[in-house]
């Protein structure tokens, strides 16, 4: 959520933005019926899936990054696993029937609270069409991925392990995180 | 958050628990400004950490499961890492220096849209006492593990899956879920 202005358990607008009592960081706080409201990070779970050696790639039809490529990938939902969340993606956003689901990249995002885990899978059939959320999707071969036009960091990320680690014959768990700098550009760090 | 009954935004209670345009799943939106309720699952992070073999412990002085023991863990907050969240909750809840943190299972448990991220740490200088949420801390031995009184299923779990680990002397990435059956109870799975 953005500033929170009014309670959502009574309405009021005597909203601060302050640390409880026993607490040790800023909640929005309702000083009308008590309520602590608290912010989590997300988890986006997605999927790097393969069909005839190539990769599943779908082009923005969303902001932010409208028009930009993208592995399959969104928020997590309440009532699902990360499995589930990865397959769900890359249906709604390819139309495409991920299987054989391997984890495979954990990411920290501090600098916008999220967590990315990506997971390797099969797109067994080879069909993928544009859903809602994409203009475009393509199984792409490795000299073909558009480096200069991935929408994510975390995506050229993913993209790169992906492809060291297929071409050494061995698929690993990776993990690491990409974070602001004070000059505000991104870094990845590999643990 | 549980039902909302207010508008965070524009403090109108003209809400509605309904599957918004183009979505395919039940939010709380707000008839009057248009605002829409995201709830997503939140990250659980912990550490299994030892001191001369010894795991430590931390005994609840918190609801739920008030008086039962625990591993430290807590719920990740915005703008920090899992490995920092693990830490910090390793700190506040046992006042214990967790180091050398590995990554060491990672559970769905969408029942109550939560996903456990637990680390194989060490405390290296042995130091712990109770934090504000804890009765009571210790480093156990294996054959002192209460596993009748361990809080939730997820800490029986972990421990069971890092007490095989070390004995056969090779710690691996444990992936899995915990899911409430029909009947009520819990189903553990590994992948």
């Amino acid at each position: 959520m953005g500033a929170l202005k009014f309670c959502s358990n009574c309405g009021s607008s005597d909203i601060e933005h302050k640390i409880p009592e026993g607490d040790n960081r800023l909640r929005y706080c309702c000083l009308n019926c008590g309520a602590i409201f608290y912010e989590n990070p997300k988890i986006v779970a997605g999927c790097i899936a393969q069909w005839n050696e190539k990769i599943l790639l779908c082009k923005r039809a969303i902001e932010p990054r409208y028009g930009a490529w993208t592995l399959p990938a969104g928020f997590m939902e309440n009532h699902e696993t990360m499995q589930q969340a990865a397959a769900r993606e890359t249906f709604e956003e390819a139309t495409a029937r991920a299987s054989n689901l391997e984890l495979f990249a954990i990411y920290n995002l501090p600098h916008i609270s999220q967590v990315y885990v990506m997971f390797k899978a099969d797109i067994e059939d080879g069909l993928a069409e544009s859903g809602i959320e994409s203009l475009e999707t393509a199984f792409v071969e490795e000299q073909d991925i558009p480096w200069e036009d991935l929408a994510f960091p975390i995506i050229n990320e993913t993209l790169e392990l992906f492809l060291q680690d297929r071409k050494r014959g061995e698929f690993v768990l990776h993990t690491g995180e990409i974070t602001r700098k004070p000059d505000r550009s991104l870094r990845t760090v590999r643990y």
